[in-house]
């Protein structure tokens, strides 16, 4: 049987939602900020809030999507889309980002440790597992920027993101080879990434940059 | 069984051959204001043309894709591009642009009704299968977009483009609960897909805009 | 059973292992330039290298990846992006490219070969197995300029690219045709491939351009 974020407890379906949300807001702001339509808000929300794990169903050939499965979230979607474009103006963009980061850092941890259950429940390699898990949790903000003909900031930011997800799914692999229970590994290694990114939030750590000098070029 | 957009009747494979020669021209347009080179334009003509349709078979995991089981139609693109880059002058492309702009909106229309379609005989929820209608008909230019480095017009453009595509693909599930003949429903669905398209092309509607005054940056 | 082409012999193993180490240090290299971080670095880098393969199992519907199967060429990518992040210079970059050229030369021929081989074996009809045969050689690239947020080289750079790997895939349908031993249809493609493009970049040959004149404008 596949394991799926919505055999776990209420409690986590709950946190989970917030960060979807969180996710699917941050999608949303990038788009007001390039003055997208209606279509282009809805869309690019969407591909932030689901885009990380549709593309890791794709890639391990699992199907139903979640969001087919649970179509009332994609509801909830539109219908927070229509809200914000009615009622937010854009000197709450800089509060709400702010605002976000932090459900945004839970959902980076959850989205990585619950991809990388899926994989490793999917027989995939260790490596090849984080690698999913961080997929879930960064890609949905990659192809928001994508599409915002933007270089995705997840690849050019030098704030720890995907890194942290890599060290959270490596905590998955382990926590699983101890045979800990599902619940137990799940709650570790989203503690662990999250924990991680608002590390590095609040000490303002950079990753170590490509030495390239001035006197290089 | 599965349906397919070749089970229709001879008329409609007729006019969904004109559709995707309005949607492939459209990207080769794109490919040529781009100054791209034979093998880019070949390539984004195609991705425009096949794409939407390719990305809700990869969705929906469905095999084989209609220009495998039809690779004559690939022939017919590469024949087309090739023609155009011989013939084909800057002088003709602004009138190459109105005249597309109706055939595409017949592809519009047909491409939202057959992806819809497609997407409920695969057992999809209906906002689901509305949605891949709308990815049917879209992505093509999406992905034209995304390659040729632009923010996708489709999600910028505030003329409805993707809206009229979902509401007809609503249509496509209101007319299938009703169980009407399948060739009804299609041609329904596709009529009103593309009138709504025509009737906001003529009347300049516009959908509503992100409500960020300048006061407010 | 499909044809992998991991069970061909030693020698093209190594071949293959070289042409991919110049796939990934191109990607490496864009990064370098965009100034992207450590994770952009190893993504981009990756994308280039196994982008190409892993989009035509996608359509194929073939599991499991090439890089699934064989973790370990992750672990080396990761090592060889960390190596050059520790001690490439700028100064480094031009040389680089230059040298790269050639053995991403013998990357574009064994890989467009192995890939229309594959599609052919899934049973693909020629020309779709031919345009796997390009996807697979040339997609790591594009999808490489993409995510750098560029208009991919492969689609403007005028110098024959994918041209190349489209003759070489149709050598692959002759020669299976001709019920030529693997390895024989594998070395003729491939060499003839490489061979095209290294004519291409020692002649300087151009693709045919768009004849859109100035007169034209």
């Amino acid at each position: 049987m596949v394991h799926s974020p919505i055999t776990l407890t209420q409690a986590l379906i709950g946190v989970e939602f917030i960060a979807t949300i969180a996710f699917a807001l941050s999608g949303l702001l990038e788009a007001a900020r390039k003055r997208l339509d209606a279509v282009g808000v809805v869309v690019v929300a969407g591909l932030t809030a689901f885009g990380g794990g549709t593309l890791r169903d794709v890639l391990l050939d699992r199907r139903p999507f979640f969001w087919v499965d649970h179509a009332a979230w994609l509801w909830a979607l539109l219908a927070m889309c229509m809200a914000a474009m009615a009622f937010m103006r854009a000197r709450h963009f800089a509060v709400t980002e702010r605002a976000m980061m932090w459900p945004d850092a839970v959902g980076l941890g959850l989205f990585t440790a619950s991809g990388t259950q899926v994989a490793l429940a999917n027989d995939m390699p260790a490596l090849v597992a984080v690698l999913m898990g961080v997929v879930t949790a960064t890609f949905g903000g990659v192809l928001r920027d994508i599409v915002c003909n933007e270089i995705p900031s997840a690849f050019r930011d030098h704030r720890p993101y995907a890194v942290c997800a890599f060290i959270g799914g490596w905590a998955v692999v382990a926590a699983s080879r101890l045979q800990a229970p599902e619940w137990v590994v799940l709650v570790t290694a989203a503690a662990l990434t999250t924990g991680l990114r608002a590390l590095a939030l609040i000490t303002g750590f950079k990753l170590p940059e490509w030495r390239v000098g001035k006197g290089d070029r």
